[in-house]
């Protein structure tokens, strides 16, 4: 581990609520509990508790942003470029709390779980989430922590959208608001990617309908769908970069099955490496609710759906992201701005496609560290 | 069927060279033979034989290009749309000839052909062929027809590869070339895809090393691998029209994994559509042939590669295709320019994406029509 600009050691909390009879209704209208969230937080929350920051995850991350669980980590969590003393979000200045989401396998309630209603684990017994259920869930554990309003809610990708829906479902509780990289309901070709993913985990012959937990997991499914996923979050140009036409380990072809571009190597490993820390059940339900989120559908229209929003908003998208396309931050700022809600939109010129939110960047910090700064005194009441 | 404009029934028909001991040489090293090729003919060759056009087909296409093969037949010819007496390539002055190409399941030896040696179908013991032994075995079928010179060489996808080969193996006998949608070498994106879809063929448990003819074949792989490719012939915005965010058979979500949005219906439709109509180990090999395929590498750069062509050029692309993307033809324009090669290139304005190439235009019919006229005068000795 590296400790200059660390949060240092932390340690995993949980959360559990909704414990039998008062379970948790959901979106779906199925009830579920109990519940719980794994999180984790960052710096103090100071007396007048006016420096809460939520981080909201995307689909394959968890509530390990920050630090590291043990000295022996080689890698901290996973937005710890921005998560420290003296980072965007300044843990000598701010209480930040990254919130697992139900649905998931890294610690909170989902198919992996056990139903307590048959002492098994869940599998689609689990019912669907939505990114509305993953949010509600969020506020029972921001209440259990005695804060009343949070000063950001900030995430990228399926975070930016529990951002929105945060937004809209408690327009009292969020100050600030920072959706990166997101959209207010996904295009129909960022669902047909999706969709192959599931096909490839449901079509692995170890999925067995979701029943593999304690026997083989439907790992080379889940590794095609990790690297379809992976194909999104890059870009043509980056992957021109990373890997132009490389060969793996070797200068020319030898015209067989075995040789290999270096993209392929690398999307091969991302995949076999995502197997190990991911359950495929868990990815189902993720990109299903991902799939599901549509606020103009849901609220009538966009404009409508933002209606009581209180937050201030920064809007923040990247030009070569083709997964979550500029266009549809653009859409989300046309109607936070026809709800008179003040917005700062910055399209971040990058080669690296959506993964972008995820990587270094002196203009996403200093985006958002002035954000935070300004949006703190100008909201205050 | 319709007769309209059509070239009525055809019948498909088989060439066959390279028998013991004459094999054909591959470009990798190994030796074939016998070797088969699929193909059709249309319209007649004139007395000079100066009106033949080859027809390069894509990836999933065959020598089947025009007219019925019965009069049962619901569908036509998979480029009837441009072949036919009247059409852009119009039978009534022209000779057209498509062929299918090695590695391929459409007739021509393959994967699924029966190796000599064993008396069994080679399965992955065939050789891994190239663009240009695809090519070279369409040149002994041109030879065979007793054409000297085609008059064309047009083809889309990876039907282009072979136009570019053509023109750069044979330059003496490609007068007119037709590159269309079309790259001198697939970006490490495309080859991503690719790998995607080989990895979902091979995982599937059904695929056995390849050795499954005569058993049940890796439906599941093969129909992943069409989902991701056809995700990537559309485009965001062709699929925002066709499909947007609409249920298939329903108005509201159900929130369960039953409930399908219209794209997802349609992509297992497509998969699963595609696995009655094409072998998996085929889509391996031509999958290879195209993520090896490298003008630039083979021949020291794109320039070089253009060195001896003596073909005029008609480069086309299309605006929305994200997988061929118009950087890549005007790439191939550039090249042919620098070694003083008459070329036009037009880029289509287009949503449709890669598959534009495949549908009605008036634009692509007007501009082939054209070129092949005047062309054919231009080039006249």
């Amino acid at each position: 581990m590296s400790t200059e600009g660390s949060v240092g050691i932390v340690e995993t909390k949980y959360f559990t609520f909704a414990e039998a009879p008062d379970k948790m209704e959901l979106e779906g209208g199925h009830k579920l509990g109990p519940v719980t969230l794994a999180y984790e937080t960052y710096g103090k929350l100071s007396p007048s508790g006016d420096n809460a920051i939520l981080i909201c995850h995307a689909l394959s991350g968890d509530a390990h942003a920050a630090g590291y669980n043990s000295p022996e980590d080689k890698k901290p969590g996973w937005w710890d470029i921005m998560i420290g003393p003296g980072k965007a979000f300044d843990t000598d200045k701010y209480f930040v709390i990254c919130s697992n989401i139900i649905g998931g396998c890294k610690g909170s309630t989902g198919p992996g779980s056990i139903n307590p209603e048959t002492s098994q684990p869940y599998c689609l017994d689990f019912p669907v989430v939505t990114i509305r259920d993953m949010v509600d869930a969020q506020k029972r554990l921001v209440d259990s922590l005695g804060i009343k309003r949070l000063l950001a809610v900030v995430g990228g990708s399926m975070g930016g959208m529990q951002v929105l829906q945060w937004a809209v479902s408690y327009p009292n509780m969020v100050r600030l608001a920072v959706p990166i990289a997101t959209t207010s309901r996904l295009s129909p070709q960022a669902i047909a990617f999706d969709e192959v993913g599931r096909q490839a985990i449901m079509s692995d012959p170890d999925w067995v309908d979701g029943k593999y937990y304690g026997k083989s997991s439907p790992s080379h499914g889940l590794s095609i769908a990790r690297m379809v996923g992976h194909i999104t979050y890059l870009s043509d140009k980056s992957m021109h970069k990373k890997f132009a036409r490389r060969l793996q380990d070797k200068a020319e072809y030898d015209y067989d099955f075995v040789t290999d571009f270096q993209v392929e190597s690398y999307l091969r490993y991302k995949g076999d490496a995502f197997v190990k820390r991911f359950d495929a059940n868990s990815y189902l339900y993720i990109t299903k609710a991902m799939d599901y989120f549509d606020l103009p559908q849901t609220y009538g229209s966009l404009k409508n759906a933002f209606m009581q929003v209180k937050s201030k908003f920064m809007v923040i998208s990247f030009t070569s992201d083709w997964l979550f396309p500029s266009y549809q931050s653009k859409e989300i700022v046309k109607a936070l701005r026809q709800n008179d809600i003040d917005v700062i939109y910055t399209e971040i010129k990058t080669d690296c496609g959506h993964d972008a939110f995820l990587l270094e960047s002196e203009q996403l910090t200093r985006l958002i560290s002035n954000f935070l700064k300004h949006g703190k005194r100008r909201t205050q009441q």
